[in-house]
């Protein structure tokens, strides 16, 4: 069992409770193989999903994981929502908490949204990403595709790479990363590399060529185009010559290298077409995962008291 | 039974429907707090629900009525709709009807657009807030809640404050509550009170102070912000320091008075944190109530053959 | 059996295959009319709707068509997506493929990005309109209207009025309505009939008047009103005095025409009000159609494992 209400960050976890999520994603990831993907657990249990930024695949994911499950879902985005009415959050939660729904799930631009929600309602609430902070399902599925594919995390030597100080993907990984005994490298132009790595014992390496020697896995993050004019970088052209992963870049890699990316990904800005598509790439497989990830969190909050029922 | 094909106003109904409503209504309620909220009473109905005007709170309720009565449910906005495309609300309505929905919930700014719907198809409309028209569903939501809380409606004193002249909820409310025998006051500055309310037999007293002594019930309406360009009233500051719930004038009150609001709130502007946060507030039972009523009415519309089975 | 993984043009479908899918249509649409319009055939089949053009009623009809068979479904509108975010159509695929669905529908503003989408996708795809090529789902919902009213497609003699050039609906139509032995003319103006109507075996009539004439089947075809200012036809006005579908016109109809027209009409312009609403319009009908023939597509892309079950 899960001792927590909500999912809100890897902070939050032990190592023994991320073992718990992933080894229930694993029993549950095969209903996604079936010919009729879809089990009674989740019968009854209403979900609310609450995007106030857009997402096809984590919403999208997320209501897969939960139709597989039987759970009714009701999508709202922030575009139709009373939010243009001028109601506060908390408001807005405590409104959709009276409508007694089971879960929350929440997406916000807004570092600790979800945190501000979680103490005002009593259903239980997964944070699909808020601000700069976490994202801690993303961490979980990239987690679970690295045990899946290497057979472990701890020991593993991991790179990521790209602007650090601004991707909540990056920051819910090295924390969970950490807990499962891996040792995390960081690269990517100075202006994108966070003071506070070593009180993380994260080690920094500027450059990418010594950066990427030896690990066993590379994460690439997606360059958020839109922060391009805040000349944290001085072009496109300069951040991908030196920091896209690509061919050359890949002969200093180890031979059984594997590449992760959260997607969506930006072709010939921080990864290349070659490298996407090749052999070592799992992008495509740490989206599958992301719903076993997302089933499992659902299985594990809300369908506690019905035991494995997953037939 | 309800022998009305449509719920487009609170006109329509007479005192005894209203309260086969409420009946139903508490008889459902109680699937909310189940651990498995649903039942299989609407499985195989179909109901389209089409909002022209955004929504968060009328619209989730709906969708969490009809998926706990297992109905399906198809949600189309505006934004999204062939309404672009320029169609005639009566065209978009009968292209409806070819795909045999059982039940069309709409919402429209201009007055009257359901009933124009309703009168073109053979699915059962329900009016989901139609301009500054009605909102029954609204009202009778707050019947019920002022039931449940106060074990009767006949003979109460309710005060309604605030723009009576724009608000559906307002109209709506007040002939409800006329025909279930409640006596009503409307209070508010004077270019928000409509000249007809002494043929709809309701009390006018401008002295906020005044108007809510002796109330058993106060029923703040929202402050449509957008309208304060319009120069009805001189400034959200002049109207919060008279008209606002709050503190001060909460001391005229009655020791047992009961606060209402249909959301969202502007805090600050129609009814103060205190007080919206306070004991004498219900706004969060209505929204719970809400998730009742609807079920009701389309258990009532759409489900009256099959019998009380909500097991 | 279909041998197609795809439905994604009329061209790609013998004569054989229309038929069978026609006759699928004419057992599915009885349930539309049942108290309780639900089967279980497509349970636990999740089937995602990709609309990147806005649209009310091909949406909402193939997700009626969805839920009377018990599949799941996920709508993703492209302002909601990640498509903003820059991603690539091929990626898209790819990343919601990875989430398994069984089916995917695409409609999208460029021609041909669906048969982009399905070359990627082990899921089967459904066009349901792509730019100005083919939108096949409604040629098929026209052809079984025909069939239905008219008790044959070959022989009939069917003309399709409008913009033919720029026509997703026509194109899709001349290729089906040949295939089953119709002889199809087109009429409009002559900047929009393009000069390959000659090669499909497509007789073209400026005139309207003499092409109306002896006609069994009288197709009007919407005008786009955002291309009027691209100098296509020098007005409105002039457009419909000479082609409109309307009283003068349908003096030299024959006394059994049919009246089509895929929607949403614009009244007044490719066709009258008389005429739409008339007794020899069956434009309603194609709608409760369309739903019977997308039931129909779905049973036999991803139903078929499970025989004729639909009770």
């Amino acid at each position: 069992m899960l001792n927590h209400k909500d999912i809100l960050s890897m902070s939050q976890l032990t190592s023994a409770e991320i073992e718990l999520i992933l080894n229930t994603a694993d029993s549950l990831k095969e209903i996604m193989r079936r010919d009729i993907k879809k089990v009674p657990t989740l019968r009854g249990k209403s979900i609310i999903s609450f995007f106030y930024e857009p997402s096809t695949r984590t919403r999208t994911s997320f209501e897969m994981a939960a139709k597989m499950l039987s759970a009714d879902t009701i999508s709202i985005s922030a575009s139709t929502s009373s939010m243009e009415k001028g109601e506060t959050l908390i408001d807005t939660a405590k409104n959709l908490q009276a409508m007694r729904p089971d879960l929350i799930i929440i997406r916000h631009s807004c570092s600790g949204a979800p945190h501000l929600i979680a103490r005002h309602v009593k259903a239980n609430v997964i944070n699909a990403g808020d601000g700069i902070n976490e994202h801690p399902t993303q961490a979980l599925l990239d987690l679970y595709t690295i045990r899946e594919k290497k057979g472990r995390i701890g020991g593993l030597k991991v790179l990521i790479m790209g602007d650090i100080a601004h991707s909540r993907v990056a920051r819910s990984n090295i924390i969970g990363l950490k807990k499962m005994g891996a040792e995390v490298t960081v690269s990517g132009p100075p202006t994108m590399i966070p003071v506070y790595m070593d009180s993380l014992g994260v080690e920094v390496v500027y450059n990418p060529k010594k950066a990427i020697r030896g690990k066993d896995v590379v994460m690439a993050l997606r360059i958020q185009l839109e922060r391009q004019k805040s000349n944290l970088f001085p072009s496109l052209r300069e951040y991908s010559s030196f920091f896209s992963i690509k061919g050359d870049l890949m002969e200093y890699a180890k031979d059984d290298v594997m590449i992760m990316h959260p997607g969506p990904i930006n072709r010939g800005v921080e990864i290349s077409s070659e490298v996407a598509d090749g052999p070592y790439s799992v992008i495509l497989d740490q989206v599958e995962n992301g719903v076993a990830i997302r089933m499992a969190l659902l299985y594990l909050l809300i369908g506690g008291g019905r035991g494995g029922n997953f037939n």
